[in-house]
């Protein structure tokens, strides 16, 4: 699977200084490349406790998309999948590290520990306040020793930075985060691995299957499940999480591990707030992008028992670029369908000379059917005749029920009958060219005005113009002559219709895939239509 | 591929559900399921021009994730890749629209110019004030009659929207959409197709290739080109961009088509804004997933110039759940390394008794060398012996440039050596003891103590507790005995290494992937190493 990245070793560094030129001068990074790639808040004075975290790269937007006043301070990235070295994160620690001391946040992963955890020393040694938390929130298996860091961090990067944004101390700040770690409880599961640049992608699912409790490396689930959509889905990782929840509100964070969609995930959100654990979850987080495993089609699902502080530090203003507003979970609220949306029926009325023209055009569309499916068989799939002759029966059927005494509401009627009977494009457009006319009739325009105003707005929606080979071709001069008599509009009718016959594009319609060989010397069916009905009507 | 969806028939409905209930209370939605899938503000009082939009799903987040005040009204949601019906835009308009009326924006395919366009007349006929914009931002064939609407789609959202919810009439916000569609131009690219729910993924892209100017439902580009990368994505796309752009400043929105990791947008952000048109890119909306198609790894690119009314209007707040902030395009900021991070080597100086402690522990070790690569071949790959020997030759070369006579110095360059000169985890884990008993002896502390912090936080950083089969079980009783002297810690180093050989479960280290069956009886070499130390220092 091809990428859209450049050079392997470049990846890192080029991924930072997009995300920095993007971040609307919030984000700064140290002149360290390639081994030190260190992102860093601009407006950072050191008065507070700086958060420090990060890791290897391919977690975007961890970490850098959360570094920001009321996060962290600074980020601090290895190479993808592989931990940054001790001297990279010993700079992002002396680089926004004050009197006020700097808190290390440190997924638990043996490379990670390490690198933070001697950078850590040096920076003691060189006089600084340094604290070390290590997030272990994974719960695939219960009784792993060393369980992994997934996207609970993030409670974890919120919470604490909240803290450190009020001034607390190093020492309430590391409290803070130790508790949350020790209530964050995360889960992850997936469908598919995810493509290490440089390497292949591993074909270890298999069809039907789902890995469930997973890292953020691509690293094998702990087992693979049958996977049955995303209410199974949900159902398999609620089991999991129920036993180590306790009997409160929680709130949840919803991550998507990077390949999956976006419409994925909305469903996943639905399933997770009526879940079996769902009555618990009262505020949740996402779903977004938040922590991811490069393109992995799979997501987590990390959870926090509510209480009055941490909800107030997940609630506090933050200014970063990946933290989605925490909101409570909602029903869903259902609006009543407003009136009008399916047509009342109008009064059937009497008027003879609407009634002859109404059944004069439809004889002559009946007359004409094998022609117009002729012609349409040219450049189209034959059946023009036989949509419009469909349509006059049922204009015709229909003659007792319609308002024929009320120009405006029959030539409503007209369209919504002709949207229903005939369908697709055609039908539509001429519902559009009926309809719009009935409105113009009704504020008063006159009958040639009216079916003008309806051709334009059946042009603008439609999107044909003249010489476009449409029927647009026959009715523009036609309705355009109509104050000369209808024999003038049938001559120019005739006229249009006939000119399609030369034109060698069509530009809308079916007709548009057809070659300008396969058009030239055919007259266009709906042209030919409207210029048989102008011809009937005048004769 | 699996997806994470449930039954074909519920994808949309699930989904729309999901994002109101994640919503924190602003969405709502008509009671028309599963037919009429609209989604309106819950905060709308119809004093001002509504925006209505919306298409087919599987552009999430468009539309839902774009509703709310500044932004659009309600947006009507079709099955995936299928326009939504006349009835369900209906509803929309007439659930939403007051006197000020209703903007409808419709990007520009067939089934969506047709039943928003046939949806606008019934609500004229019922008396509402609409006006209808097609969106057809799409540059990929310069001369196409019929322009598709892409993300280009979201800048009249942002627009209109910000003047709508200012109060301007509705021919004010019709002929600012217009405007905006006037001026905007988008591309896309894409290295693979996307899945649609129920069908296979089509495997129409081969290898090294990229397809340049595409849709949003799937449809193939207008060509397949060259693929070599990020950097030729963007440039090839550029090229395209470049002629239709003027000599002005612009802002761009950078789409991720919903496959595409973060990591790689960050990569297609960094290219685009130092590419051949980056410098007329003052401003950039993204890189976020904004108008997706399902899960294709693609991107697109959209450009607005800029103009003080329009840059207004994409600055205005909004409160929605899907629009990230627009920010400057700038510079990377690049801060100095901070001191310190390459340690200065400590001043050399005299002092027999540590030269004769140092020299006497690194002949111990190069005497135990093989015999620890023997015990070590049971549980890991046979170099523990040769590691410390290494570590202890570097010692022995560098005697006379230590600070011999600077105790809480000597500690820390120790640690440093070995943490060169071991690599891997023993060396950071051995260079975290020797630094944090370093600075606790810097801190005053007298021997035992420093080295009793040293190991605590070498414990606290790798995770390994008593017991756990490591170095830990001789080194903590030797050093917890050393107040009483050299030959208690060795007798209690030795009892503690021994005790290893019966401990049936490593849960630390390389160890902890052997099983216990293959432990027993065979002391850790780390411990061994420990205890060598000790007797030969006491004897």
């Amino acid at each position: 699977m091809s990428q859209f990245l450049n050079r392997r070793d470049d990846i890192v560094t080029e991924a930072i200084d997009g995300l920095i030129r993007t971040s609307g001068g919030l984000l700064a990074r140290l002149n360290g490349y390639p081994s030190i790639r260190v992102v860093l808040r601009t407006d950072w004075d050191r008065s507070q406790v700086a958060l420090v975290s990060g890791g290897g790269s391919g977690h975007e937007p961890s970490h850098v998309g959360f570094v920001g006043k009321g996060m962290l301070t600074a980020a601090v990235c290895g190479d993808v999948f592989a931990s940054p070295s001790v001297d990279a994160v010993l700079a992002g620690i002396l680089a926004v590290t004050g009197e006020a001391g700097c808190l290390l946040i440190v997924k638990n992963y043996t490379g990670d520990r390490l690198n933070f955890g001697l950078a850590a020393e040096r920076a003691r040694a060189l006089g600084k306040k340094v604290n070390v938390v290590i997030v272990d929130d994974d719960i695939a298996l219960p009784d792993l020793p060393q369980a992994r860091g997934l996207a609970g961090t993030l409670f974890v990067h919120k919470i604490a930075g909240a803290l450190a944004d009020t001034g607390a101390s190093l020492d309430a700040v590391t409290e803070a985060a130790r508790r949350v770690i020790a209530g964050t409880i995360s889960i992850g599961m997936s469908l598919s691995t995810c493509t290490v640049p440089g390497s292949p992608q591993e074909a270890r699912i298999p069809a039907g299957k789902a890995e469930l409790g997973l890292g953020i490396h691509g690293e094998p689930g702990v087992e693979q499940v049958d996977f049955s959509g995303a209410r199974g889905a949900i159902q398999s990782m609620a089991a999991k999480l129920a036993p180590t929840m306790r009997d409160v509100s929680h709130v949840a964070l919803l991550n998507n591990l990077g390949g999956t969609s976006v419409l994925e995930m909305a469903v996943l959100a639905y399933e997770l707030t009526q879940s079996d654990i769902g009555n618990r979850i009262k505020h949740i987080v996402g779903p977004a992008a938040l922590m991811t495993s490069l393109d992995m089609r799979g997501f987590s699902v990390s959870l926090l028992p509510e209480t009055e502080t941490d909800m107030a530090g997940l609630c506090a203003p933050v200014r970063v670029s990946a933290w989605p507003t925490m909101v409570a979970v909602g029903e869903v609220q259902v609006i009543d369908l407003p009136q009008g949306v399916k047509p009342t029926a109008a009064q059937a009325s009497q008027n003879d000379f609407a009634r002859s023209v109404l059944k004069t055009v439809c004889d002559a569309l009946l007359v004409a059917m094998s022609d117009l499916n002729a012609l349409d068989a040219k450049s189209g799939d034959g059946d023009t005749g036989s949509t419009l002759a469909g349509a006059a029966r049922a204009i015709l059927k229909d003659l007792d029920q319609l308002p024929l005494n009320d120009t405006p509401e029959l030539l409503c009627t007209v369209g919504q009958t002709l949207s229903q009977v005939m369908g697709g494009s055609s039908g539509v457009l001429l519902a559009i060219f009926f309809a719009a006319a009935g409105e113009a009739a009704s504020r008063g325009e006159d009958l040639q005005e009216a079916l003008q105003h309806g051709l334009s707005r059946m042009q603008q929606i439609g999107g044909a113009q003249l010489g476009d080979r449409t029927m647009v071709d026959a009715l523009w001069p036609a309705l355009n002559a109509l104050h000369l008599g209808l024999k003038a509009s049938a001559v120019a009718a005739r006229k249009g219709a006939d000119e399609t016959a030369s034109m060698r594009r069509a530009r809308s319609g079916r007709a548009s895939y057809v070659s300008a060989e396969q058009l030239i010397g055919h007259t266009d069916p709906g042209a030919e239509a409207v210029a048989r009905i102008f011809e009937t009507l005048s004769s």
